[in-house]
């Protein structure tokens, strides 16, 4: 093999994507603002990444863009005047895109504002407001139950203005046959898992993505969630139209197990990828059938572009009790889950990436492989070796209508062995790859 | 909702089945003549029926309507005078379709005439002979044991001449978009489950069909097993071309689960609707394959109809031991029996009545529910309500190729719920039904 | 039924084909020369069989057929001049298409040349080296052990050069609607159950199959193992396409379970056929997907003929520790499992000899069954009997689209009840077969 395509070192690109989501865990990101603004900045430190800016007000299909949000800072003050409620301590105790407000209001008016989890009493959760005007301070239970009467003094000092949204695109381009994207949502603010995980690993393939030789293209995208897909749609729909596979990435540092979601297709080559790819691993993992809930593969997935996109993930959404507190931390994501969502992801990409379909030159019975050194020399044994097998299946099979993928599906051989035979198989001109 | 369709209530229709149930029992009903008569009159009195009469002798495709059978009396006369087998004490004494005889054989001679159950020694069995000229007695197998050698007077006083095979037909115009057609015959003695309870139960729906807006058509048949569905067939294929839903209604008053026999189609929609009604009420059910055997399904679903008509029942056919034996009786089915049958099949109408098929009017990302109050304001928690759901797997596969039924069924949502919400999304011109 | 179609005596086969592995045990068959062609004659005095010679230095596809191999003597004298292997003892001794030697060479020279299996020290391994100009010698473990140091003396009378290649077909002509391909590798020496006992078969079969009335063509044959299944299909294309159904015999006199191979399709009639037969048989069996490995369905499965062949076996290649070795003997094939093979395989050839697809002529209602007597004339029973039920799934499947194994399998009942059925029916004209 002749290209330069040395499988990354994943320990490595665990411990580098667990250094960036430290770094990038203080900023209060939204899904605009400069919270965002800076975020990618600092990725642009890693990859090539475009950053597009969109008016506030532009229209994207049924939606537009909406006010542009930055806060600067954020308190409650209880009736002794101590602060009950510090922005300063965790940008989660913001109701993101809360409206300005300076005011002093009695406990009860307070308490309509006040977000917090009775069953978790000492997690602040995140709460959002992007489409209401209205504003809120998330906090723990504990801190919650212990407010005495009295009134309070509330400052949020943030603006919400014309401005813009922002997200950053990274195109790599390669030798044609359609593009694969890769999409993070990046508008969480403190949260390790839900999504900053998603970016660091949408951060790290990119990286191993440039330095390599490519076949496919890649468009890798790093968006405000649900607004910021409809968007980058709605402004790209003849891309939109050349995008073959995709993943969205989220939730992808936890210890839990490997999730894939399909795609809305269910049987696209991105989903028999990764269900290939996760059942070869010999660990446990799930498959789910794709929902129209989640995150941006919602919109990939919508009935008028019904695009290939699946979902990669750990522990779901929702489905840990972290999910959206304040212990979505640091500690809640480790380096050793990071590098193995890596791998998983890569040898993903890598199906992605060489999965082809071949003709056999010599359909009408095997060719002998014995007088091309492919085929061992003295016959009568009882079994055949595993590449010998891929060569037969790959032969057998190539007859323009199965894929690299369903031959080693149906074969129950690893990808990259069935690759391997072909690409071997190829060199010998009994293959012809299909265009 | 504008429309009058309040659900009915199930408990009261129930008793008034057991009722109906109570008066026709006694009637002797066979394939023709004045029983079969005089229950179509009967059931006038509920339903505007029409009354159908078919001269004896038409050909109707590969048959022929017989002779008209009437009884007025018939026993059996032991060697000492006394009445040993009496017509007037339960009409399943006679074989159906017995020729007149009035003879006086040795016991020798008239046992090939005797009929009855070893295995059931109290019970009578029902037998008929509708296409061969013979006449027998069914007898419990007690009293055959008893019978003394000697001479024994045998009569059985009948006409079997030229008259007409009727049927009964409910008619109820709908909007448009097909027909459903309803079906059960009607040609059993005094047999309770099998069939009374069918006919009581296409009364009930009959009568709540008419006092409600209709979408769809409905035509209710009450017919002699197999001969009638064969008569209405063959006077009525252009009828038959407009039925897109059938059910065959038998044996729905006894203690069993709720089963349902497919279609030959196997995946008509009436079968995937009493499939998704049968699986969401959460009780023990039976889903069975069509086998070309049973009742009038065999008819509506012989190849060159092939109509999609299934068969709804509790217990099936000669799977419960009372079957076609006089324990089959007022105490074999109950009031709450035929009020879940009911349920049900009411059920399975209104997904018929209700099942669309719509396309998106923003098929391109989602529809911003938020500013159309469709969606809650505040963001962030770990789940969605099921209504909330429901909008979004309706916006996502309302394609053009997907039902309601498709969707519900997909989303492990109950269908009303995906109903509801897909014709919401039609008020807000968010959705267009789909001709 | 007027056809003289009487099932054969299955134990009377079996006692044949055991007598006849006997007879041909001690042959030292090779891909080619003297023990081939010998097999062949005697296999002419069974059956009608075709022998062709296919000159040296034909091109087939991409091969091209080898030199003749004789051999008339073998052994290897140890330091003392004792025989330490001898052909005569057992022709598995010397590797099948070894070139000519006469040496003298030290123990460690010779060691490359010797096979043994170390963990079955008393058994001799079965080794060709067909395409590799090469010799060697195969003998127990524990002879190998034994042998001191010191100079041996090798001996391989043997001839490799111009000839044929031979192979046999015996040609059964029906009267229409494709042939029927049965075949067997015929190359191996001395060796029971692979694959005298699929010779024993194919053998028997062709007698059976010459004394009856055939609807199909039978094409019967004995070829070297690959490059007679290439050599046959290079020179027969059109007979090729002709092909319908097809069985590969092999391993099919020992003691395990029946196994049947699919074809590379999948679904032909013949892979039907065989799991129909094998499910109904009510014992233990197996059902293997097609993989491109094994014997000549390898070929007969390449893409560019895609032929329905299926392979039957017993316990298949390479699963049973006898495989290619001393112990696959006499002793390891049994006259009562070869019996229960052959009736396995003659009612799989029952199915695709009379399976067929019909019409109904009266497709709308069920035509009156009574009346032609096929019916039973009480009716009121719990069931019905399996040929009347065998009665009503013809008519009702008989539209042009199920052939009778299709409504064989829905109905769950044997194919002879359905096709009995069928053929009572069609006598009745109340179906048409489809041509």
């Amino acid at each position: 093999m002749s290209r330069s395509d040395a499988t990354p070192d994943a320990a490595t690109a665990g411990r580098e994507m667990f250094a960036l989501i430290e770094e990038l865990f203080p900023v209060c990101r939204s899904i605009t603002g400069a919270g965002f603004r800076d975020t990618l900045h600092r990725i642009q430190r890693e990859i090539d990444l475009d950053v597009h800016e969109v008016p506030t007000g532009t229209r994207v299909f049924d939606w537009t863009v909406p006010r542009e949000w930055n806060i600067r800072d954020a308190w409650v003050k209880g009736p002794d005047g101590e602060l009950v409620v510090d922005f300063r301590a965790s940008n989660l105790h913001v109701v993101s895109y809360s409206v300005p407000v300076r005011r002093t209001l009695s406990l009860e008016e307070l308490r309509p504002h006040l977000h917090s989890l009775p069953d978790r009493p000492d997690w602040i959760p995140y709460r959002t407001s992007y489409y209401e005007d209205t504003w809120g301070f998330c906090l723990t239970h504990r801190t919650l139950e212990s407010l005495p009467d009295g009134e309070y003094e509330v400052l949020i000092d943030a603006t919400l203005e014309a401005g813009h949204l922002t997200y950053g695109e990274c195109f790599l381009p390669g030798e044609g046959g359609g593009d694969v994207l890769i999409s993070c949502h990046s508008c969480h603010p403190s949260l390790a898992n839900d999504n900053l995980s998603g970016i660091s690993l949408a951060v790290a393939l990119a990286r191993s993505l440039t330095e390599r030789k490519r076949r496919r293209s890649y468009r890798i995208l790093f968006i405000p969630g649900t607004i910021g897909s409809i968007t980058w749609l709605a402004r790209n729909e003849a891309a939109a139209e050349r995008v073959r596979h995709g993943l969205v990435l989220s939730c992808v540092g936890d210890a839990g197990r490997l999730t894939y979601k399909r795609s809305r297709r269910g049987d696209a080559v991105v989903d028999r990828a990764a269900a290939h790819v996760l059942r070869h691993r010999g660990v446990d993992h799930e498959i789910l059938d794709f929902v129209p809930y989640g995150y941006d593969e919602r919109q990939y997935c919508s009935p008028g572009f019904d695009l290939p996109v699946g979902c990669l993930m750990r522990t779901p959404n929702g489905r840990f009790p972290e999910y959206h507190t304040s212990a979505d931390d640091l500690g809640f994501v480790r380096p050793e889950h990071l590098a193995d969502s890596f791998r998983a992801a890569w040898e993903i990409l890598q199906v992605l990436e060489h999965n082809a379909t071949y003709e056999s030159t010599n359909p009408k019975c095997e060719p002998q492989l014995g007088r091309r050194g492919l085929y061992r020399r003295t016959g009568g044994h009882a079994s055949l070796p595993g590449y010998e097998m891929a060569l037969l299946w790959v032969l057998n099979l190539s007859d323009g209508r199965h894929d690299l993928l369903a031959i080693a599906d149906r074969a129950g051989l690893p990808f990259s062995v069935v690759r391997e035979a072909a690409e071997e198989l190829a060199e010998h001109d009994l293959l012809e790859a299909r265009v």
